[in-house]
C-alpha cells in the first residue's frame, strides 16, 4: 500500500545519487541490549525499514551501510533475509566520522578490496541515520538537488525545547533566542567532491570529536550548506519508547484498508457490503472483489490485509488458495500479511456437519502460514432474520477484524472468534 | 502495582508544595483534532495520567490545572470521572505565561471568586506540562528541595541534536558547542514568593512572548535557577506517535505480572505452576494463590491482571465472584483490568454437557464486565497424558495470556480461545 511512488520529479534527478548509512551506534539510550538499529518490530529490524525507504526511490543507485565489525555478519544476514538490493556493507571506524568516511571511500571505489563497489562514483552522497526510518522521497529529492547546487545541504527542524547556557556551577546563565537557532538533523547531502575533500583535509581531532559533516564542509571546503526545514517524520528512534512509536506508525500504515473476497455468491456479497459499511465507520476502507484473478490480482501486490468471506460451507480451500497466491507474490517478506476467514453459517441449521468450521483445521493452516509471515484468523457469525441482531453481528465482525488487523498478533493466529 | 511509593524521603518534605499544570495547548503538532492533553489511550485522557503522577505523591498538597475556557467543562468531567482529588480547575489566559500566572494566583487565594482555593499558600510551586505524564516522585523531590533552597530550579536534559545558527538566507552560520548548552525542560520549581513577584513585576511583552519562567525569575527577582539533569522519562508528548509511545509504556507497566487463582484443587495448582514457568520465559511474573481472601486480598489492590483456573467444570461462578471483588476494590477506574478464565477439560470425556464452557455465557459476562472497564477473555485447553503435547498446550496458554494482557483489546473480550 502506497509505498512505491511514481512522481513527476523522478525524471528530474539526472545525476547519480548514493547513500551512506552509518549504523555503528551501540544503542545505549534505548534501554535495550541490542543496538537500536537492529531492534525488531513486526518481525523486522529497524535498519531494514530505513534501507527500504531508500531502496524504493528509483533515482538512488546504491546504499552503503557502515556497521561495526562485530555486526557485519548480522547485517549481511539482514540484507539477504529481506532481499535488499542496491546495498553494500562496509566495516565502520572507531568514531562516527571515520565510519562515514569509510562509506564515502567505498562509494568512490577506494575502500579496501572486499568492499569496493563497481566504479560508479556518485555526483551526490546523501548521509542519513539508520535510526530515522521514515524519511520520504520528496525530502531526499530536496536535499539531493540542493547538495548538487550548493555543494552541501542539511535538514533542520525547529528547536523543541528552549536551549540554555549553564554556569560551571550548574545555574542558569542565559537562554538562547529560539528563533535564531535550529536543530541540525539528518539527512544531509554533499557533492562527492566536497565530502571527499572535507575528509581528506580534516584533522585527526575532527575525526575523533567532530559531530557535524556540514561543519567540516564549511571549514575545509568553504562550502556553506543550504539548510532545509524537514518534516517531523525525520525523527530519530532513540529510546525504547520510540521503537513502540515506530511500530505503531507501521501498523497504522498497514491497517488502513483490506481487500474482501466474496467468491461471488449473493450471500457473501451481501455480507461483504454490510462489512464494508461497518468498517468505514471504524476508519478502515474495504474493497470488495469476487476473486483475485485478472485485474483484481493487483490487490496481491498492494494490499496487506485480506478477508475471505464464506457462506454455509466450512471448507478452507478458498483460504488455502489465497495463501498460495500471496506466497507467490512474495508480499509477506516486508510486513506480516493478515488473512481473516469470515464464516457465515445459517441460523436455522444447527451445526450441520460439514457446514461448521472445524477449529483444528484452521489452527493447522494458520500454523503453517505463520511460518511464511502470514497471520490467519477466523471469525464465525450466524445468519439472522432479526435485522437488529444481524447488524450487531456485522458490527462485531468489523470490530474484531479491525482489532486483528491493527494488532497483528502472532499469538492469536488460528483462533476461530465468535461475532 | 508499583505506583505508590513509600520512600524515606517522604518525611523530609516538611513544607507545603503545590503544582500548577498549564493545559491550554491546542495540540497542533500531534496531527490530531483533540488537543493532545485530552487525547485518550486505554480509555483515559493523557492529562489524567499526568495528574495521577502528582496525586500519588503524598507531600503534594494541591494541583491547579489551567485550561482554556472552552475546555473547563471537559476538564471538570475528567476530574470527576477518574475521581481525582487534590485538583482544582482554573481558566487559562491568552498565553502560556498568563495561564501559569492564573494558576499561581489561584494557589495564593487571589484568583477570581470561583477558583479560590482554601488559604494554603504553598512554600513551593512546581510548574509542569500536562503532556509529560511520566514524571517521578524522586525527581519532583529534587526540584522541590532545590527550589526551596535557591528560589528557583528547573529540569535540564542534554541536547539531542546539534544546535546551529542560520544566516538570514537559510545557510549554515555556525554550530554551537554542544557541551556548553542544555535543553530546558519541565518540571520547574519556585518559591511562591519568587514566582509571584516575577509575574507581578514582568511586562506585558513578557506575558505575551516570554517562554521561560526561569528567565523571569532571574530578570525580575535576581534568582539564579538551579538546573538539575532530569531522566528521559520527562519527555513531552508532542506528536501522534508519542501517544502510541505513552500507551506502550503504560501497557508495559500493566503487563509485568498477573495473579493466578486456582481454587485450591490439585489439577488447577498443577496447571498454574506449569503456566507460571512458561510465563516466566515470556518475561511475565505469575503469583499463584488459592483465592483472594484474607491476606491474598492484597492482590485486589495492586494487580492489574487475574487468571482464574478452572478444571473440569464450566461454571463461571468463580469468575463472577472475582469480578465482584474487583469492582468493590474500584481498581478499574484508572486502568482496564484483565481477567482471563483458563478452562482445562479432561481429554477422555468428549464434550460432557456441563463440563464444556458455553461461549455465549462468557460473552455475556464479558459484555457486562467491559462496561466496568474489566476485560474478560477465556482460554480453553485439553488435558493430555502425552507430556510433549501437554507442554505445548501450556505454552500456548502462556503465549495467548501474555498477548491478551499486553494488548488489552476491548474488541476481543468474551472470546473463548483454544490453546
Ligand atoms: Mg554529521
Ligand atoms: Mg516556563
Amino acid at each position: 500500500g502506497g509505498q512505491s511512488y511514481h512522481q513527476p520529479w523522478e525524471r528530474s534527478v539526472d545525476f547519480p545519487v548514493s547513500v551512506v548509512l552509518p549504523a555503528g551506534g551501540t544503542g545505549e539510550r534505548t534501554g535495550l541490549q541490542t543496538p537500536k538499529q537492529f531492534c525488531s518490530f513486526l518481525g523486522r529490524p529497524l535498519i531494514s525499514y530505513t534501507i527500504q525507504s531508500f531502496e524504493r526511490v528509483s533515482w538512488i543507485q546504491s546504499i552503503v551501510v557502515v556497521v561495526a565489525k562485530e555486526n557485519m555478519d548480522l547485517m549481511t544476514d539482514i540484507i539477504q533475509r529481506f532481499q535488499h538490493r542496491k546495498v553494500r556493507v562496509v566495516p565502520g571506524g572507531s568514531t562516527r566520522h571515520r565510519s562515514i568516511c569509510n562509506g564515502v571511500l567505498a562509494l568512490g571505489g577506494q575502500g579496501e578490496e572486499e568492499e569496493r563497489l563497481p566504479a560508479d562514483k556518485p555526483k551526490v552522497v546523501i548521509i542519513h541515520d539508520a535510526v530515522r526510518p521514515f524519511v520520504e522521497e520528496d525530502f531526499l529529492y530536496k536535499i539531493a538537488m540542493a547538495a548538487k547546487e550548493q555543494g552541501a545541504a542539511g535538514a533542520i527542524r525547529p528547536l523543541v525545547s528552549t536551549v540554555i547556557a549553564t554556569t560551571s556551577e550548574g545555574y542558569l546563565d542565559h537562554s538562547l533566542e529560539r528563533a535564531r537557532y535550529r536543530a541540525s538533523e539528518m539527512p544531509q547531502g554533499f557533492t562527492y567532491d566536497v565530502i571527499y575533500q572535507a575528509y581528506q583535509r580534516c584533522t585527526e581531532s575532527d575525526f575523533d570529536f567532530g559531530t557535524e559533516c556540514l561543519h567540516l564542509a564549511l571549514q575545509y571546503c568553504g562550502t556553506n550548506a543550504k539548510l532545509i526545514e524537514g518534516p517531523p517524520t525525520l525523527w530519530k528512534v532513540t529510546y525504547k519508547r520510540d521503537l513502540a512509536a515506530a511500530e505503531s506508525i507501521i501498523k497504522e500504515t498497514l491497517s488502513r484498508s483490506a481487500c474482501v473476497i466474496t467468491g461471488g455468491s449473493a450471500g457473501a456479497v451481501t455480507l461483504a457490503d454490510a462489512l464494508q459499511k461497518a468498517a468505514g465507520a471504524l476508519d478502515m476502507e474495504l474493497d470488495v472483489v469476487p476473486d483475485l484473478k485478472g485485474d483484481n490480482g493487483r490487490y496481491l501486490l498492494k494490499e496487506w490485509n485480506f478477508i475471505q468471506v464464506s457462506v454455509n460451507h466450512s471448507s478452507l480451500s478458498e483460504v488455502e488458495s489465497m495463501l498460495k497466491d500471496l506466497e507467490a507474490a512474495n508480499r509477506a517478506l516486508l510486513h506480516p500479511l493478515v488473512v481473516i476467514w469470515v464464516h457465515l453459517s445459517g441460523s436455522d441449521e444447527l451445526s450441520v456437519s460439514g457446514r461448521t468450521p472445524e477449529p483444528a483445521a484452521i489452527a493447522d493452516v494458520a500454523s503453517a502460514a505463520k511460518l511464511r509471515n502470514i497471520l490467519l484468523y477466523g471469525i464465525q457469525l450466524h445468519q439472522s432474520k432479526d435485522t437488529e441482531r444481524w447488524e450487531r453481528s456485522v458490527l462485531r465482525v468489523a470490530e474484531i477484524t479491525s482489532a486483528l488487523i491493527r494488532e497483528r498478533s502472532p499469538a492469536l493466529v488460528g483462533q476461530l472468534l465468535q461475532a
